[in-house]
This record gives C-alpha cells, sequence and structure tokens, in this order.
C-alpha cells in the first residue's frame, strides 16, 4: 500500500484518507459484529474522486469495498481480503426534490431516516423502513435492496429506484435507468445494481420515486395464546385481500425479553403478538380495521387494541423497536436470520421452529415481517462456546434447508454477503452460480471491487 | 440448415417444425410490420424441448428468435438475420393460482387477456394491460416489459415479476428469483432478463405477482379546448396526491379519426381529451372523482362525464381502445414512437409536438398514457413516398433529441428491438453500451440468440 497511499492522498486530500489504527478498528467492523481490518480507510467528497480513486485501485489492483453506515446484516461492509474500505458519507446531499413528478436526486450517504423526514415535510412518502433507518445509508439500502416493515404493502427498495449514477470497477462513470416514471431503454442495469451487494459498481447518485403521503395511519395490535392462531390470522389476512402496510409479529422469547427491558407491561404468557398497521384515507384505514379485528377475533385474540392516537400507536411500536437491542440480554453474540417463506407456510414455519427450539434447547427469538412472510430468527449465544456455536450452526443449516423446502428464500432484505455465502448453492444451482459469476466478470474482470462477498471465497 | 432441420425434428417431431414458404411468411413479420423470413419455424411443446434446441443451436452456431404473438411494435420477434423462429404458444399452461399466497405459475404461451379473465374470475387482479392484451402472451409481456395504462397506479410488467425459468443460449435452464414476496440472494437475474427482449435467455416459465381486486372502478372523462389545458389538469393530478389507475388522453387528430371510423359522437373540434379512472373501496374512488372534476373544472374542462355503470365506462374506453386501428384511415404505414417525458413536461411536449405537425405539414396523432408521461407519437404516412418518409425520420429524431433534453426517454414500453436500435446512442453512452454488450456476451457468448437487436447491427 505504501506506494499507493500518495496517490489516493492526491485525489482527495492527505485529510481524507487514514491508515491509523484507531480509523481501521473503527471500519473494521458492521452490524454482524465481524472484524476484518482494512489496510486503509478513504472517504472522498464526489464521484470524480471515486472515479478516481477506482482508476487507481485497477491499475493497482487493489481491493476496495465500498461502505456506508455499516449496519448491513449480511458482512457487506467488511474487508474480508483487506484493502481500502471506502466510506461513502460525505456525499450527502439530497440533490432535488421534485414534487411535479414525485422523483428525488440523492447521494449515497443521505441517512435514510432524515430522507424520510424531509419528504415527509413536503407532503410525500419514502416507504422503504429497514430498522436501521435512522442510521443506515440510501446507497447501502440501494446495494442491499434493503425492506422493513412497509414492504407487505409497498415493496423494497428496488421498487423505488428509478435510475443510478455507478463507478464501475475500472473507474468508468455509467448512468443508468431514468428519471421519468417508465421507461424501457436497453438492459436494466437499475435493477441488476439494486441489491449486488457493493459487488458491481460504486453507487454515487441514486434517482428515487416517491409517493404522496397517505391521509391517515392506523395501528391495531393483537395478543394470541398461541402462536399458531397468530400465524393463521397472517394468512388469512393475506387470503382477505386487505393489504395492510405492516404486519409484524413477534413471539413469547421476543416479548420476555422487550418486557424485561423496558418493563412496559407486555403479555409474556401469551404465545406471540401481531401489530398491524393501514393507511389510506379515513375511511378504508376504518374499514380496513374492522376486517382486521374480525379476523384476529375469529382466530381467538385474547386482547385487540386499536391505537386511538399517534401516541398511543408509537407506544404500541415500542416493543417491536426494542426487539434487537433487547435481545442482548439474553446472550452476548447473535445468529441472525431473515428467511422468507410462502405467507400461507407460516404456521408451518413457527411450529417447525418451535420444535427445533424444543429439541435443541437453543435460545431461539423469532419476530418480524409476517406479512410477507419473512421471518427474522435469531440465536442468542455466547461464541466463544464451541459446542453452542456448532450447534446453532447446525440449526441454521436445518433452518434453510426446511425454508427452503417449503418453498422459501435464505434472505429476504439481508443479502447474502459473507454471512451466508458458504451457504449460497443451498438456495441456487452451479449454473445460476456460474452465470452471476459471469456477470460479475462483466463488470469487474480483475475481481478487485469487494471481493469475498455473495460468492464462497475461492 | 439442411444438416440441422433432422436435428431439430428429432426433437420437437416432423409437425412442429416448418420450413414451407406459407409458414415462413406467416412468422416473417410482427406489429412494425417488417418483414423478415426465417429460415425455419419451430413450435416446442416444453423446456426440455426449448434446451434441447439451444444445445443443437450452440452447437451450430445458427441464429434463434423466440417469438410469442408477434404483436411487439419494436421488431423483437422478427428473425433479421435469418435463422429459426421458436414461437412459444405450445407452452401456454396456467401452472397454479396459489390463491394463499398470491402467486401464479404460468407458461410463456399464455395469452395476457385471458390470464387477466381467469385470475379475475378467483378475485384477483393482474394489473399489466398492453393495448395487445387479447392477443400478446405474458411471455412477450415479460420479454419487453410490457405496461399499459394501468401503468400509473400499478407500474409494468417488471412489478409483477417474482421469479422465471429461462433457457440460456447454450441450452442450460435456470431459474431465478422466488416464489415468496420477498428475496435478495445473489444477482438480480430475474429483473435483467425482463425487458431484454429476448436478447439473453429463451422464457419458459414466469411467477407472477397477483393483487386482490379492487372493489371499484370509476372513470371520468374530461373535453378540453385546448390540449395544453387538459396537459396542465394531468400535471396537477399528479402533483395533488391522488393516484388515478389510469390517465390517458388523446389529441384532437386522434378523436378525428376515431370518429370518422366509429360515428360515436366525439368532440372532433375540441383539443384534446382525457379518460381516467380510479379504483379502491368505494368511499375512496368517489373521493377521487370529485377531486378530478374539481381539478378539470379547474383547468376549464368544456365536459365533464362520469360513468354511471359498467357500461357507460366501456363506452368511455371504447373511443380510446379503437385509436390503434383508426389511424391507418390517416395513411396506410404508421411510424409509432412511445416517448416519456417527466410528467410536468407534457404541456410543453404536446406544445412541441403541435409544431413539429404544423412546421412539417406530416400527419401526426398522439396519445397514450398522460399519467405516467407516456406519450404515443404517431406519423401516418405511405412509405413508398420517399420524401415524406425521409421527412417523418427527421421528425422522429428530432422528438427523440427533445424528449431526452427535456429529461425522458425514448422508450417507456415498447423497447428498442430493431425500431428504436439506430438512436440508443442518443440515449445511452458508449460505456453504458458496452457494458450491456459485456452482459450480452456472458450469456450469450456466441451470439446466436435474437441478434440484431438492441444494439445496432455491426
Amino acid at each position: 500500500m505504501t506506494s499507493i497511499i500518495p496517490r489516493i492522498e492526491a485525489i482527495v486530500g492527505q485529510e481524507h484518507l487514514s491508515t491509523a489504527e484507531e480509523d481501521l478498528l473503527c471500519y473494521a467492523y458492521d452490524a454482524t459484529n465481524r472484524h476484518h481490518r482494512p489496510d486503509a480507510v478513504v472517504f472522498p467528497a464526489n464521484t470524480q474522486e471515486v472515479s478516481a480513486i477506482m482508476r487507481v485501485a485497477n491499475e493497482f489492483g487493489f481491493f476496495v469495498v465500498p461502505r456506508g453506515a455499516g449496519t448491513g446484516m449480511s458482512g457487506g461492509a467488511l474487508a474480508v481480503r483487506g484493502g481500502l474500505v471506502m466510506i461513502m458519507t460525505r456525499l450527502n446531499r439530497i440533490l432535488s426534490i421534485d414534487a411535479d413528478n414525485l422523483v428525488a436526486e440523492v447521494q449515497p450517504g443521505v441517512v435514510t431516516g432524515h430522507f424520510q423526514e424531509v419528504v415527509e415535510k413536503e407532503g410525500f412518502f419514502y416507504p422503504p423502513d429497514p430498522a436501521s433507518a435512522l442510521y443506515c445509508t440510501l446507497g447501502g439500502n440501494v446495494a442491499e435492496c434493503a425492506g422493513g416493515p412497509r414492504a407487505v404493502k409497498y415493496g423494497v427498495t428496488r421498487d423505488y429506484v428509478l435510475g443510478l449514477e455507478v463507478v464501475l470497477p475500472a473507474g468508468e462513470v455509467i448512468t443508468t435507468g431514468v428519471r421519468t416514471a417508465k421507461g424501457v431503454v436497453g438492459y436494466d442495469l437499475t435493477r441488476l445494481i439494486v441489491g449486488s451487494e457493493g459487488t458491481l459498481g460504486i453507487i454515487t447518485k441514486i434517482v428515487l420515486r416517491l409517493l404522496p403521503m397517505p391521509e391517515v395511519v392506523s395501528t391495531l395490535s393483537a395478543v394470541f395464546t398461541h402462536i399458531r392462531d397468530a400465524a393463521k390470522a397472517v394468512s388469512e389476512i393475506v387470503r382477505s385481500g386487505l393489504i395492510p402496510r405492516k404486519v409484524e409479529y413477534m413471539d413469547q422469547a421476543a416479548m420476555g425479553c422487550v418486557e424485561d427491558y423496558l418493563n412496559m407491561g407486555l403479555p409474556v404468557d401469551a404465545g406471540a403478538m401481531l401489530l398491524v398497521e393501514v393507511d389510506g384515507d379515513r375511511s378504508s384505514a376504518d374499514t380496513a380495521l374492522q376486517h382486521l379485528r374480525a379476523i384476529c377475533e375469529g382466530r381467538g385474540a385474547r386482547e385487540i387494541k386499536v391505537a386511538r392516537s399517534e401516541q398511543e400507536a408509537t407506544e404500541l411500536w415500542r416493543a417491536r423497536k426494542a426487539i434487537s437491542p433487547a435481545l442482548f440480554r439474553l446472550g452476548q453474540d447473535k445468529i441472525n436470520e431473515d428467511i422468507v417463506v410462502p405467507r400461507s407456510r407460516i404456521p408451518e414455519m413457527v411450529e417447525w421452529i418451535d420444535d427445533l427450539r424444543k429439541s435443541t434447547g437453543l435460545t431461539v427469538v423469532t419476530f418480524g415481517h409476517a406479512g410477507d412472510g419473512n421471518i427474522h430468527f435469531n440465536i442468542m449465544l455466547d461464541k466463544r462456546d464451541k459446542e453452542a456455536r456448532n450447534k446453532a450452526e447446525a440449526a441454521v443449516e436445518e433452518l434453510f434447508r426446511h425454508t427452503l423446502a417449503l418453498g422459501g428464500t435464505i434472505s429476504g432484505e439481508h443479502g447474502v454477503g459473507i454471512t451466508k455465502a458458504p451457504y449460497l448453492d443451498m438456495e441456487l444451482g452451479s449454473q445460476e452460480i456460474a452465470l452471476m459469476k459471469r456477470i460479475k466478470a462483466a463488470f469487474d474482470p480483475k475481481g478487485i471491487l469487494n471481493p469475498g462477498k455473495i460468492f464462497r471465497m475461492s
């Protein structure tokens, strides 16, 4: 790196490149809690600098790992083979909000929650809402195709990206997609890059579609004695033709650890709680709530609440939002998966997980986006305990096998990264993987961009 | 071909391959009315046969052109370099409709309109509605990423494809995407293949997302003296936060030729007519209609009608649907473009087109999906008249230049094919085109699948 550092400093300025141990440590980890120390970190200011850095990387053949806020759940931002971590947070401007066309242009380092706040002030709505919205960046969301609870009705990040500006591994700057509502000229590079986990190019600009803000949002919670009944209520909601914007659930273990953490009076003896949010105009939201209440009652819910104010709604959601931090009361390490099954198979899946919990004795907590079959499955453990770790890894493999047998997928919104790379060939065939590798080579013939992600390291 | 024919007959059976002149002529054209005679046509029955044929094509290096119903508007199904046209209409089964998960699996030869009818009978809704829905196939829709009027609210074919089965040019059969509501494992091959115009692989199975059927659908028509006022009403509708499911317009020339054709009492002296359709539950549809009426009145609509029955609505839409056939009263040949501009630029664009009509003296008719800025621009002429043809071609180039200057795209839903291939580099840069060609090579190293499409022939 010693001959390269001055070249990169010349591009970004000395103060925006670091090889200091404390900086390398800060950018060695992400939300997976795995650590891989990069050789240097760089903070480019604009597309031109990103491009110039990639030209140097391409010339010298060193690895570059793009990074937003490091909130990813699959290790996408980790320098698993060393090299340069490129932190995109200085590209943090909202470039335009076009109210006439419901289109916004942003830089990748804009924090998702900030963007949502800004567009909401102008009467617009940006639906994707990953749990880390207060910290994560839109660039990271695009790279991972982030989802969130509102995906049930509104889809995921993919569904809001109209176009991109991307720096390719050899430094070329390309523009993809359109700034209009429709467009089909050439291959869909935009959606190919969405969810490509920083392996095909570095996103430097994003054109996003906005929606008008819905008139009202209402929340209902329903407590069930048996988780299977909650799961059946979800299936029935889907079949009924209602499209709530969120259908979340938490199991007994999740409620238990949140209660322990917040003392908010959760029904810790219950099997599961559903939280459902609907939106639209006043009358259709009210109608939907009535239907939802009837479905939950029919499935034997022992308690149903409808929030009568925004404050009450916030209180209902507080438990759900606290799960992730609360989990660490049950163990210092977390193995965290985000499988998806067809929505009708949720009852079966939650029962299967219950059996797995009992048969393995592992501390398993599940919660998640029941409305689209996306279950966040967590095992809490001490990773230094080799036996627990082996048992947990075997359980995860079982989980994936069962998920796929039910017609599901091993990742709904977290991506493959390094955490699921060893399991990629459980879901994809060798021909599909070979084709993806040819696509990778079409973008990155030298393999310098974010190596070791998605595909198992060779 | 003489040594190849027996090989292919052995795969599909003699009766499903033809080199008879009358068959070659039947499959030499599509909706562009251009003719390119293939060397043979084949009708495979299933994925295995498609794969076996591609293995032979790959071995001998001959061209294969997949074809649905031949309703495409950009020449995607034409054998411009000869070879084998592969007609997918025998793969015409709806494999499953999963009511619990709102997912259907279909073969590519299923006719779109038939599929819509079948799912509607079960209470579901498949929104993409290309004008050719009664004839076109779902496979062709996926290959071209077909749109239609309902795209304003519901998006295009891309937004409904969850996964695919695809035969690659060398014969490998791959499965892409998921059968669940979400999924982010590996590169998004599904959306890369959607809209790739039959150049990357042959679609043999499609997994489609369904929606619940909306409770009511209501239609409003508004007649404007000046087209600019109609266009301004559209911009205002978009800005207002209303999301109608269709916002269509027809200009004076379009109304004139439809009236000539159907004698239905259209206001032929008016500058333009808007047709707007809303859906949802009864009360939100009614509220939306009131808003729409107020906007149209505010923009000086001289006549506004709301259909009071399904029959009245059908009558309102009859004029819009008759445009395409009626156009041929104005000239035997049609040059047909489907540009898109940002919705706020529609008023400017329609005025610009009016000026173009006056300055060139060409017979220009416009109509289309105003709600997403997608304008169908038609020049009617006699192509044997060389002068008219040159003038028309110059006008199209001007149109594209102006569209791109306004931030638009040269194709919203018809694709590039052969008709727009000469203009591709007006919209895309050389680096983007080079990358797309590398992706093409990653799928089709020998260049045997649907050659001469999207990219200018070399």
